[in-house]
């Protein structure tokens, strides 16, 4: 790697509104070398998660905000190109938070430090960062353990067409489930009805959204996979059955400070509804279970995924910012390498 | 009763804001004559709370709203004084949905009708209305069933000076846990602390009370009891613990229309709380358990209560007002006959 760089998006300011380039100092660092316990990892995907803009500000939040002048954080899959440690080997692919750059130090010390993968990987890299990886974890865990969905429940998902709100759902019909999606634009409805098996999609760009919403959910929501807050998780919670359960697995609505609040808790109170906090953090010493389920449902082709890759380090920022505008369909990536 | 009138409170108008006496037609109908399956029972008291307000607006409630032109809904105690059934006696004490009047209907076939309770009741009948009937029901089986408080744990209770709160704390304080109220003026905080034992009183109409509640609260807060919403409930979330449990009991903030919402539902989500609405009527058939146990917790000097008792049915709108203005230190009721 004589002669070579390492090129680091590195946290310039915090955004108002929506992140854009300007908001990151794009840097070339001299590719580390690593020490004893310590391994160095190429990047090669970036997950490009609604996170990741949560990161970049000093709100609560759970982890600590990207500090300025940090590298942006960032999850993705890696192969370990030099080691100093018995934890990797030459060659292991690495999942974890690698950071908005070419390469990565893997430290022993480092508690958020990349795991390996298994050799003979069941699924393409991008599944693994996708649907068999933390994103299909978060649908799973969150759909499953807290929503408790049982066989004939309507359960609606936001943001059905984004990477965990697809997952999501489909874990809600493989349970026996009615589900019902809302994403925005035809294409994302289509795919939804059409590949994915939803029950139902709500446009929520059209103008009588509420009203196909209510169509679509004739028996009411008995539960919530929230992705987006504000309006949207409004109108859901108005059409909640006595008792009905939500996920709040995101507020993507607000995250660049702009989102309309809820005006109004009264549904939750009146109708007796469970409202659940989730962070797929708190699942993580159950990686292994969920991941070989989710493997298990790709392979038996009762979980479709689909990614949406932008090629280049370079274009991160501006991958961000388009997931914000929905150009995704499925899990949005970064191919660095 | 010949020459006899009945006084009643028949909603005129949905309220625009508070309610006050204006918005009902306060008549003299003539006492009603029991049928078969009925019995006539005169009203003794009214407790008076935060959802009789609910009940007169035309808003998503957890009951159909109060007819225009109806007598005005209201719990209260009363006495039997004619019977045509065999499920009321003459003499007997019932409590139930007895509505703002002299006299009330009791019919078989209402499912509301009212029930009878013991004879030899254990205590007064202003603590069958507070501390022994809906009200301390309310506080036991949502702190309990929902909050599920163990030990050492923080409990915050908003409105602590109120009916329901002030019970709520108490039972916290029996369970072994660190109580914190939350009320209006130093007469409320003084009352929590030096009669009711609370660990600590937070004045919300002092211009620090959120500082007051973070000193009152150096572990953070594991349960909320909450009754008030808006920018009280606010504050409570964000000193909340991760994977703390509130009890969503009220929302008394917001019953005229003029609360401030809630801005930000992201301490839920990055918290992983567990908020759930609570309405009494889902425990309706566990009354003798919840009963019971109050009425054993008030004989044991465990559980105090103080009623602030309003007299004459012609001032029961005064009192709803009064209410909201937080006139009552404990429960509010109104002495009819």
């Amino acid at each position: 790697m004589t002669g070579e760089v390492n090129r680091q998006f590195r946290l310039k300011q915090r955004p108002v509104g929506r992140a854009d380039v300007t908001d990151f100092d794009f840097v070339q660092a001299p590719v580390p070398v690593p020490g004893a316990g310590e391994a160095l990892v190429r990047v090669l995907y970036l997950s490009i998660d609604p996170t990741n803009r949560v990161w970049m500000s000093d709100i609560e939040q759970y982890m600590p905000p990207v500090a300025i002048g940090e590298v942006m954080r960032g999850l993705g899959i890696g192969r370990v190109v030099t080691s100093n440690s018995e934890r990797w080997r030459v060659g292991d692919t690495v999942s974890g938070l690698l950071g908005w750059q070419d390469y990565t130090l893997a430290r022993e010390s480092d508690v958020f430090s990349p795991t390996s993968l298994p050799n003979d990987l069941p699924v393409p890299l991008p599944t693994m960062l996708g649907a068999c990886g933390v994103t299909g974890l978060t649908a799973y865990f969150g759909l499953l353990e807290l929503g408790q969905p049982k066989a004939q429940e309507t359960v609606v998902i936001s943001a059905a067409g984004g990477a965990v709100g697809s997952i999501a759902g489909q874990i809600a019909k493989i349970k026996g489930c009615r589900a019902v999606g809302i994403a925005g634009g035809p294409e994302k409805c289509r795919w939804l009805m059409e590949e994915l098996g939803f029950d139902a999609a709500v446009d929520y760009k059209r103008a009588d959204w509420r009203d196909a919403l209510a169509r679509a959910t004739p028996d009411g929501v008995h539960v919530n996979f929230e992705n987006v807050g504000g309006e949207i998780m409004d109108a859901v919670m108005r059409r909640m059955t006595l008792g009905g359960r939500m996920v709040l697995c995101g507020l993507i609505s607000s995250y660049n400070g702009d989102g309309k609040a809820l005006d109004d808790f009264s549904p939750i109170l009146m109708r007796r509804l469970s409202v659940r906090g989730f962070i797929i953090l708190d699942f993580m010493p159950r990686w292994e279970e969920g991941s070989s389920q989710l493997v298990k449902w790709v392979g038996e082709g009762k979980l479709k995924c689909r990614e949406t890759i932008v090629n280049g380090l370079e274009n991160a920022p501006k991958a961000l910012d388009g997931l914000f505008e929905g150009i995704n369909i499925g899990k949005l990536m970064v191919k660095v390498a």
